[in-house]
């Protein structure tokens, strides 16, 4: 069957095990991250899900989980497009940084509102910080004026949507089956794109690592069913794992 | 310095070891493959190689020797064409059976020429063999007509050219640097049309695993200069491995 397109986000990295603000820093998996990557291809074959073409980021826990799902499908063939679109939201001067050791420093409310907040940008990392991407040769064929200092969850979005429009919607128009492996924040831009979820909601919707999330979409790309692969009562404990809500908030 | 074109044949392969007629069954790399193809990442990184862009074929030993050097060189952002064309010249009937016993059952002479005859066809699958590539769901995407049921080095290598001139020639052109993993045969195949070697000659030219070839060349894609990295008696002791000539011709 066609026009399904699956969002896959990418094994537990060694920073999401640390708990620190990540980013576009390039961070590799964990052993469990690797044992994620293995059940999400697991998961994909048992629902005969054979997908036409794949989509990832430039940063390597994306795209090592997507070779070892590609491994273990017996699917390395498959062509596979690496798109700095598809980069987790940038963090700016709070990558690298404890999330724990920053909520101590600034306070849960702050540190809630640069995480969940869908306008909040984290301070900037200045343009000539060694760590900017203009420096990174991943990003050599970027125009420049592009590649973030820091970003919202709009910003993300944003930088998203030319991918999804530009390259992955002919896939799907044209019948393709595509896999997107990704991460926790530009999947969630995705999402909040494709189910229209308003400002508020998207806040709360958290994405588990390893459990691909099929879409059945109709010829406008809007979704007409989705489900996660996998146990349902599992895939629910792993969403409500990735982040728990401040205490202060949590009455809301 | 731009206008490098590397060559990279994929590390030891299962039936390498084994010494069979391969062709375009997709065997897995042998544990001193994985070897090979870290120390070709080794190799390119001492010599200061960083590519812009890899080509590879759809067969998971040349896929796999790319993502061991990409990961080695710390480079999985890069991006990777997986063109069919780039594939092994494809054996025909001949794929799976050893090289020795079938000589034992022919003779040295013809299974020489089956190999290294430059116009020689091996028998073909037949049309309705599950192993023709037109059953295959790696070439789903290429006009049923294009996939060979047997080939000589000559089809080869009138099969590798569309891609050469199509798709690499404009990226060396751009100043790319170019990589390409391939095969043995695929790879002489290329070899032999850009230093214009004769069909005689080709036949006595053979290509180690795991030692990047590079190629300078001038703007008309004419080799400047080629070598071999690694040690130059490993090089030579390991191409000279490759194949033996049967006694009765190597008098010649």
């Amino acid at each position: 069957m066609k026009n399904r397109l699956v969002l896959l986000r990418h094994g537990q990295s060694l920073w999401n095990l640390e708990n620190r603000f990540t980013g576009w820093t390039d961070v590799d998996l964990t052993e469990k991250g690797i044992l994620e990557a293995q059940r999400s291809a697991r998961l994909l074959h048992e629902n005969g899900i054979t997908p036409d073409v794949a989509f990832t980021s430039r940063l390597k826990r994306a795209i090592r989980t997507l070779w070892i799902a590609l491994d273990e499908l017996n699917m390395m063939w498959l062509p596979v497009y690496r798109c700095w679109r598809l980069n987790e939201r940038h963090y700016g001067a709070l990558q690298g940084y404890s999330k724990d050791e920053m909520a101590a420093k600034v306070g849960e409310i702050k540190v809630f509102n640069w995480r969940r907040g869908y306008q909040v940008r984290p301070p900037a990392l200045t343009l000539d910080d060694p760590r900017h991407p203009r420096f990174d040769p991943r990003y050599a064929d970027v125009d420049p004026a592009l590649l973030p200092s820091t970003e919202s969850l709009h910003d993300t979005l944003q930088r998203v949507l030319p991918c999804w429009t530009g390259e992955i919607v002919p896939r799907l128009q044209a019948g393709e089956e595509v896999l997107i492996v990704a991460h926790h924040n530009s999947l969630r831009a995705l999402i909040k794109h494709l189910e229209d979820i308003s400002e508020e909601e998207i806040a709360r919707y958290n994405m588990p690592t390893g459990y691909p999330l099929v879409y059945h979409l109709d010829q406008n790309q809007r979704p007409v069913d989705r489900y996660y692969l996998g146990p349902a009562d599992e895939v629910k404990k792993a969403a409500e794992a990735v982040y728990r809500f401040p205490k202060i908030l949590s009455g809301q």
